[in-house]
């Protein structure tokens, strides 16, 4: 496959300055650019290679502008990391086939309700009265337990385990090692010190156009449902508890967890490794660097950090000074 | 099924006020009380619901009272949250059906020894020299390795990999996606800074009625046995490393690790992240703040919180002033 | 299996202390030491047991010497814990039967390439394209998608995913559940709050002699690779995320996490928990410890603790004041 600058451009509705019929045939990063190739410059840490690369074109932020004088044709964008999005979709498209088809060694109950162009892969196991919506791919040694329901165009990678009673949207991707629907952590204590597990009867229900990492774990519900709201994205290995709900366009890194019964807000950033308490309310848009800690309610897009969570400005004061010690101890004020 | 507040209330050796007959026939949360509801109030956090919801009948624990009149049934217990597992249990009775059969597309040994109204699932491979005991239920695609050992009454959920020579109790539950068994992290460095794998010879022993939150790793010994004890309650994603011994009724919230060595004491609470240093004692009792990092041993019923963890009062009244900085610095008195 | 003491110290280049006859049947940790049994001490800690101990003989390090009289026999090394290993490999030969052979139950692509003497187990799927080099072990339900190497004598276990288009290299040991090349987290904001995918088109290479524990992810670069170092040995559960380089014989502990794009040098040790922002360079022989939170880069075999990371000597002179609180408040100086 063979673009110009131009036509590149034009897609994303860019500028080119340069030569409009500069070739390209491969996307790479920039410190990797050679002739031919298609590089990308959105973070200003790495403008100091724009003078060196040997790529043929760089598609580049607005913001950047202007720079000093580059032999490489460039391509200005509002977003430059948006736009190599679009870009790698269309070289991507040909990697794209959607599989087709029904593994004869896939164990699956003639009362699952199956969509139209279907893959089911090899060891999967469809469970009695789910219902898969049409071109979702069930790859490997998926396991999908009963009366789960799967949208259309959703795909799940190997080794998934979706548990009884759960639903998953349309147009999701979730990786290898998921696991939706497990027992929430509930346990009432005894008298004797032993605990007596409370039955976890609710389910997990995950809305349209969600992502979710690797390993990633969410338990259903005591009662009622864990939510995961339309357009959320989740990394790798990140721990969603009973009855948690996550509001539309969340995303959060690796490694980070919710306690039970958090309700978190729209289009909230999490920073890796975050934990959020049980029982509390984090509003939209609140954003939380990487460890933090949040034990109380946030306000709508509060910026925190630290554990326990405070506003990130007054965290880095604080820290300034605490790693200066040693500072003068004595009678609170 | 139908249920008087009366059979209830009885049931649960606590008392009705309002109408004894009014029927129940179903589980809901406060917030979505509607008739017909029994819910459920056990922190004051969620009092105001009373007040509005829907719900026939609501379960309280006493010490909410005395509060206002209110127009719904109540019934009094000494604690709610542990009736509401009760009452749970009785309705989700009919859910409870044992699977029972073994799926001719699973892989099991003649050498391994099956007990009693036992399940198997697709795609389960039980190795050479297992003993399952009677009602254990072997969901698909769960690998049991070389001559473990899986108790009575323990289900395992599908994907679940049990290295050789471990040993699960009876009335265990085992969440998808956890690893029992797999080799700790023993290395010893070389001269040229490569480093040299310990062998790990040892198992994993897992008592009866414990509860592994999905995607769990415990890891082998290096010699002798990691150690879960009896009635012991593991969240997800937690990890525990070689030769830890964790004592009875200890539970852990979801993302905790503990080190190789480390010896954990019965009826310990570990909050979400936690993590605790190699070769150390933590006592019996000991309470740990989400996100605290232990590097030292504890004594009972110690309440710690930090990294490195401290008394949870000490904690607390340091990062009250440390956030109110700019504090005095000084030298250090 | 029956050696002697003189043997085992021939074998490790060590000397014997008492009599050089006494016969070593089996290893025990030295609190569990039987007659016939050979136990070893490295770590100053353990000292008091050497003197209770009923082991027949003990590995003990050069640098413990001297010490009281003891009448159990000693072999004197220069690193008793390397010794250990040694003589755990020797007795743990019988153990380590290669596998071999190809169950009818996994599902091989007759356009994979196999090398001689593998071993490929049931509920396996190997796409096609494949290559695998000799004495591979490939268990139980692992899925390797289509054009992956897997090089001579490595090791992988139940429950393992290999995305498309990865590399692992010989003599590697991929431990149960781990997820090698699932999509990076990439996604690009849009106006209206949502986010687009940025294809993930790269790959995950990981060099020789790498091991890697049960339930770790390693994500695909979005282009080019990520790389794991020759000798990398990575403990469970921890996250690397997207285009991140990690140098050889660098090791990390449980529930680590790399954030993308950040390249970690040669012979680097993170403590568990450890989380490191991205698009950083943590520089060789840098050391983290247990819960440390990088954001900037590292200097050759810094030693940093704490979130932001800092000094380690620095951190906890800093964490004593904090600890002692009520300091004294007033204006920074």
């Amino acid at each position: 496959m063979m673009l110009s600058a131009k036509i590149v451009a034009e897609y994303l509705g860019g500028k080119v300055i340069g030569n409009p019929e500069t070739a390209i045939s491969f996307v790479a990063k920039i410190e990797q650019g050679k002739p031919g190739a298609l590089c990308f410059l959105a973070n200003p840490k790495y403008l100091p290679h724009l003078f060196t690369t040997k790529a043929s074109v760089v598609l580049i932020s607005q913001k950047l502008l202007p720079i000093e004088e580059v032999t490489t044709t460039l391509i200005c964008v509002d977003d430059a990391y948006q736009g190599i999005a679009s870009v790698l979709a269309l070289f991507n498209t040909y990697k794209a086939q959607t599989k087709r088809g029904r593994s004869w060694r896939a164990k699956v109950s003639w009362r699952a309700k199956l969509g139209k162009g279907i893959y089911i892969g090899p060891f999967a196991h469809i469970s009695k009265g789910c219902v898969i919506g049409d071109k979702a791919q069930i790859y490997t040694r998926v396991y999908i337990g009963e009366s789960v329901k799967i949208g259309t165009n959703t795909t799940i990678f190997p080794g998934v385990t979706i548990y009884p009673g759960c639903v998953v949207g349309a147009n999701c991707i979730i990786h290898s090692g998921v696991v939706i629907g497990s027992d929430g952590f509930g346990f009432a204590p005894t008298p004797d010190g032993s605990y007596k597990k409370i039955p976890q009867i609710g389910n997990v229900v995950i809305e349209d156009n969600v992502e979710i990492g690797a390993n990633t774990v969410i338990d259903r519900a005591t009662m009622g449902s864990t939510l995961i709201g339309k357009g959320v994205k989740l990394d790798n290995l990140i721990q969603i508890a009973h009855n948690v709900e996550v509001g539309e366009n969340t995303v959060m890194a690796a490694q980070s967890g919710v306690a039970g019964s958090s309700k978190i807000g729209k289009n909230c950033q999490f920073g890796g490794q975050v934990g959020v308490a049980g029982h509390l309310s984090v509003a939209d848009g609140t954003k939380l660097g990487a460890q933090s800690g949040v034990i109380g309610s946030t306000k709508p897009n509060d910026i925190l950090m630290g554990t326990p969570a405070i506003d990130i400005r007054s965290f880095y004061r604080a820290y300034a000074l605490f790693k200066q010690a040693p500072f003068k101890r004595g009678v609170a004020q």
